[in-house]
């Protein structure tokens, strides 16, 4: 079936659909939960702590320099149950497809994050296929759900950053937004531009095995660093100052924001984590971040302050402070 | 906003992301795990077998007799839970809406899949929105994923069925698919038919109660019964037989399948299971079932046997037998 297209049979629960799952789904993402195709799939899980997430991925285009939206949705879900010091488990994968997709995009797709799924540790356990006629759905379109495992003495979470405590980022901000826009604009850098996209539950387990008292952690996707800053601060009622010079951004990342007139603040990420720790182990954690490859680039960029609280203000070299707002609404559309 | 349509900057993640979900998402969804927005919700979780599932939801019309997409997303994925013996307990809901769709369209499809969690006694805890362009989605798509507790001593598997076995109904066949179809093209029948979609988790708890040792249980949706009860016969390398005059139909289904040259077997259901049981329990639990307001109907409509594994046979009122077999794919696109 290589050099078909996707039919609306495909979706319909008869031959065509078993016949896409036998060779396309159950090929990549083979598993003792998902292979006996029951309409659940029945799971050990360790604990009495569980976090839950889900999220939908309509990228366009699909495929971009340094992912797909195969990997997107893996590495998206991994990364958010990991945000709360979660052991990421098990992952459900529903699939919406345009009438007419090549079965060897899908294909490519699935391979992708099955690739995805064995790098972070995780199993696709269920899915679902649904096929929609020629315009009714913009060639693919997928969701994740993913289950975790909460260890008893982690408690993680967007509400729990205090004054003092120290603000730490993974690395470079912009890459993953900056990647989707250059490609789908067909614009051409002096240097090519890469989306970060990555799952970052083994990186997150280094830190928490070193630091147990993450106060809050969370990927700066959709809206940003600067959106991300201001949910915590808001979620926590404190403040948060950043150092604009501290901020890692890619020269090729900075060029293009300045010849588009953006703010990399603003971009999508995919790869990258915000930490808020205690300060006194800002500077083991952040070492020990750089010795992982998701973290290669990890530093300080500010701090939590008991001023200005629910706000983020960024201070420059000259030491002006701007507020760092959200933004009614973000600068492009199906960035993830 | 309840006058406005959804606009790209409601997926974007910013200010107008945030309105969206406190207005409209939090207000119909309240519950602890969900309020404070975290990456994944933290949950409780009693046991420690797990079942896992997700479908996504394109159905057209959004809005249908007898229910919507949301009524639809989460019965399906209730129901997808029960189906293995388990207790649903989360759910989660992702959405991806067509710009330019009323909020008021966005908030009746909420409220409704608040009042069927309601019913259900799930929680939906987690949360995504996508908004793509015009013509890039049709209207609006739901993907619902579950986690449900499975209890120690129960194991229901389509693998598990044996020769001997009698074959339960839950009740009337085709509702749903052929509410879907006659809203879709505007047919009206002598009387209305309206969708069967309903939460099946309350009487599978009354049926594992009664007789834990349930071997099968699955919903006839997309592919009708004649599909599922092929599942179950290669699941478990049996054969199945049914008589006709036994499977439930309304009065009003089969009159319209006849008037179409449609086969009531293979509409699709979205309130219905069939449950295969050891032949001596079986009395009993359609006793009990028919107590339970989603079972009414129930009866024995065939049984398991040795012979033609992996076939369904279906016997007329003169004694004939013709082979019930799956079609390449479904008489119709897009019926949930």
């Amino acid at each position: 079936m290589a050099d078909n297209l996707i039919l609306l049979g495909h979706g319909s629960g008869g031959l065509l659909s078993h016949e896409l799952i036998e060779q396309v789904f159950l090929r990549h993402f083979a598993n003792a939960a998902l292979a006996p195709l029951e309409d659940a799939a029945l799971l050990e899980f360790p604990g009495s702590r569980l976090a839950f997430t889900t999220d939908s991925y309509v990228v366009k285009p699909i495929f971009f320099p340094g992912g797909d939206i195969g990997k997107l949705a893996v590495c998206g879900t991994v990364n958010d149950l990991a945000m709360r010091g979660a052991h990421p488990l098990y992952i459900s994968a529903g699939f919406i497809i345009e009438e007419g997709l090549p079965v060897t995009e899908l294909e490519q797709v699935v391979a992708s994050m099955a690739t995805t799924a064995r790098e972070a540790g995780v199993s696709i356990v269920c899915g679902d296929t649904k096929v929609v006629e020629k315009h009714a759905a913009d060639k693919l379109f997928i969701n994740t759900a993913g289950v975790g495992a909460v260890p008893d003495q982690i408690d993680v979470s967007v509400g729990n950053a205090r004054p003092g405590d120290s603000l730490i980022l993974s690395g470079t901000v912009g890459d993953h937004g900056m990647a989707i826009l250059s490609q789908r604009q067909g614009l051409a850098f002096r240097s090519s531009i890469t989306s970060d996209a990555a799952p970052l539950n083994g990186l997150v387990s280094n830190m928490l095995n070193i630091c147990p008292h993450v106060r809050a952690m969370r990927d700066p996707t959709r809206g940003g660093l600067a959106t991300t800053l201001n949910e915590i601060a808001k979620s926590s009622g404190v403040g948060i100052e950043i150092e604009e010079g501290k901020v890692p951004v890619s020269e090729a990342v900075e060029w293009a924001c300045e010849m588009l007139g953006l703010d990399y603040l603003y971009l999508a990420n995919e790869g990258k984590l915000v930490a808020i720790v205690p300060e006194p182990e800002a500077a083991r954690l952040v070492d020990a971040m750089r010795r992982h490859r998701h973290g290669r680039e990890a530093v300080v960029i500010g701090h939590v302050t008991e001023g200005h609280p629910g706000k983020v203000v960024m201070r420059n070299a000259y030491g002006v402070r701007r507020v760092i707002d959200v933004l009614a609404s973000d600068q492009f559309p199906r960035i993830c």
